[in-house]
């Protein structure tokens, strides 16, 4: 592909965005609908592909299906319900304002979700719900998958007598990437993947004449902080969980708890033994493609090559392109302040415990991390009562604070927030989870002295759509 | 000022933030308050200081003083009836979110707008309410004005018991402006001016190591679509709007129409007269400082000295380094086709006409101008029938658009977008005026299985702040 393709893809997508953003919003559910309908009906096919593309599991793929047709679905209830748009009515002197759709989004498909964050995931089923025309640049490495789930939304297409572009798909290497984000038609991104990459794709946007932004998520450590009394009475249904929440899916997961922080106790100590033993117990699993899995081998051996880093459970040895078993490591409170590093995401089933001497380390290595996507504590009500400043740190730190539970499983609803300070997306604003990941891909459009026939119905005076709105200062609807 | 200084400034915003981001907001809007109150009490040496400093009319620097009063109040009260940090619930799972400050901001003042849009302004009023500590760096066109409405901040710090470094100010040439934008405890800015400081100010905030927004506001043409039967039946009512709108406070207005598009025709060309004869009636006036007097003699100069660009109203000869008279010139659709520097904004009272062919032209005009504020039309019933399509247009052109009234006269409430497509701002999908404001120092904060003793009053079971919440997608209070 090259840039004369890109331009045409881009023409076409603006040009679909004229017709699309004029469809009602009960079309647009119905279409959304649709699409579900046509990727459950594929279902059978798309677990076999993406399990032959990803290594994924049958169960998980059979579970990120019904993930990815529940947010179709949700989308669909929010459009239909209608009060999304926020819909504010000053009427002395007449003002009215609600949010639209900015135009053309590009969307990348992530490595780890062949479903929910790829081709017809939460970024396209949001930016479609808003009126926004799509561009998915499928993933390489499951690209196969990529093109039978944009066969289904084809098909929804159609039969919902969408324009043709609406959603167009787009295969090819980071070149590629670089001319969709850098095309003047293009007016928004969403992208979920490393650091590296995220980076890159707000440097293009910044180059622009026009700079657009780029909401990407790009990973994290999510540090949960272990209390004492929590560990003094829970380790070892801690150890089990944290097993668990470490291994799945390979541990590739944005929101995988990279590091386990608490005190330097026995308490701390006998979890690290029953953490160790329970993850000794899970079996090796194979991770997305070759290059993954390199990388993480790569990036656990320079995370152990650190000073100051013990390994405590050692990985089995095993001779394969993509199988790994899991591993964790130790080190201090101290050694993490000095050493950057050690802070770093390693992609993949490993954890790093961090044994602080006393509770200002403890709070000290809080402070120093950077921004993340979730934070967990670990704690019985009286270690809230004597570690308060802790949960005020970690408010600092994440856009989601999870007590007692781990971090992985990300529920998608109205109150999720999926998305936190830099570096772990690029706007703490935003989420790319739930219902308000609609908000990426709209602005607001104020009318002055309109009248009734010429507003949009979510601002006309007897609110025909039933909507909540702001008026006068009032909620009503 | 040199580096050091700025560090210890923002040092003390950083732990004043960490205090005053737990006052209750009934606290913070007495605070506000009372900032207006203090304002008030030296409304007086405010007018006169500020009039010396920015050649503005008594009448008007009373009038502003009392916008921003008005929005000191707004606030108070937005945060005092607490619905706007959008609190979202759902109960199963028991996830929880709300939106909280980001940090310290730091806010330029603009030169046009010595108190509304400087130190005790809109930027500071919602950062302010949202929680966040304020950086002003004060304009050096109005720096003794600038220094008396902090010492009413001061004053209101000190009667309300807030931290003293909540608010503070600081004054300096830009590279103190980039010290601030590029400290590493600075979390937003905000910034009204010209395109180039806006600029200016994003690139120093994409060098960081962790990016920030800039909440740019950088200027606009404001361009106004006259239809054909609205200038047959109403040319001389429009032309004494335009004529004060143009020339209104010297043109020094981010929403001055600079740009009056309609059909070349026998009714446009008596407007053009009408509106000449009207700019004529006006006095002249000074302009804020001698720099801003300077750049508008320059860039009405080259403008002027573009082909096909006609001088109608020639502007009376003034030997002064502040005062002008307005002026007009006319040109055609197709030479503002052919020539992007005929879409630039002259900063000042000044307007261009351009004379379209046809429809066809003017539609044309329209789609290759740049994003803007506002947009204008003035049309008959009769006329918007037949030229739906410049609605269209014009509302992927602007943030607002105005129909049959000038875009002078940005109205403090909640349904204003004052906020429009680069580059008009920075961020299309915030405003800064109106209560939306707030949004820009914000970020939702989500809470995951947290039992209500833990979580802030906002996101409580029952509700003891009383606020509209979404709570299992229902909207109830």
């Amino acid at each position: 592909m090259d840039s004369m393709h890109v331009d045409t893809i881009m023409q076409q997508a603006s040009q679909a965005f004229e017709q699309y953003k004029r469809i009602k919003p009960a079309q647009r559910a119905a279409f959304l609908e649709t699409i579900a309908a046509e990727i459950v009906a594929r279902k059978d096919m798309l677990v076999q592909m993406a399990g032959e593309e990803t290594n994924l599991p049958a169960a998980r793929l059979n579970g990120e299906i019904g993930r990815t047709t529940h947010q179709l679905q949700m989308f669909a209830n929010l459009i239909k319900e209608g009060s999304w748009v926020e819909a504010v009515i000053d009427t002395k002197p007449n003002i009215r304002k609600m949010l639209i759709p900015v135009g053309p989004v590009v969307v990348f498909g992530a490595s780890n979700f062949p479903f929910a964050f790829s081709t017809a995931g939460g970024d396209t089923a949001s930016a479609l719900a808003a009126g926004a025309s799509v561009v998915i640049k499928g993933h390489p490495a499951h690209q196969r998958t990529s093109l039978l789930v944009f066969e289904a939304i084809q098909a929804a297409i159609t039969q919902s007598g969408m324009p043709l572009y609406t959603v167009q798909h787009v295969t090819g290497d980071y070149h590629i990437g670089k001319e969709l984000v850098m095309h003047p038609a293009t007016t928004s991104v969403g992208f979920t993947g490393s650091f590296q990459g995220g980076k890159a794709l707000v440097a293009y946007a910044a180059q622009r004449e026009t700079p657009i932004p780029v909401f990407a998520e790009m990973g994290s450590v999510n540090p949960v902080v272990l209390l004492p009394e929590a560990l003094q009475t829970r380790a070892t249904e801690l150890a089990t969980t944290f097993a668990t929440s470490i291994t799945l899916g390979a541990g590739q997961f944005c929101t995988n708890p990279g590091l386990l922080i608490g005190l330097q106790s026995e308490a701390f100590t006998q979890f690290q033994q029953l953490l160790g033993a329970a993850m000794e117990q899970t079996s090796p699993q194979r991770m997305l493609h070759p290059g993954i899995h390199q990388a993480f081998l790569k990036g656990r051996s320079e995370m152990l090559a650190q000073q100051e880093v013990s390994l405590l459970e050692h990985p089995a040895q095993i001779v394969d392109d993509t199988m790994v078993g899991p591993s964790l490591a130790l080190t201090s409170g101290a050694a993490l302040l000095a050493n950057p590093a050690l802070k770093e995401e390693v992609f993949g089933p490993h954890a790093l415990l961090v044994a602080c001497k006393d509770k200002a380390e403890l709070l000290q290595v809080l402070k120093s991390l950077k921004g993340q996507l979730t934070t967990s504590i670990m704690a019985t009500t009286n270690d809230l009562a004597n570690w308060q400043e802790v949960v005020e740190l970690q408010i600092s730190l994440a856009g989601r604070i999870i007590l007692n539970n781990p971090p992985t499983g990300v529920e998608v609803c109205a109150a999720m927030m999926h998305g936190g300070p830099y570096p772990a997306t690029t706007d703490a604003r935003y989420t790319s989870v739930g219902t308000a990941a609609i908000r990426r891909w709209v602005r607001p459009i104020c009318f002055q002295q309109f009248s009734d026939d010429l507003l949009p119905d979510e601002l006309k005076q007897n609110n025909p759509c039933g909507i909540w709105r702001l008026v006068d200062n009032t909620f009503t609807r």
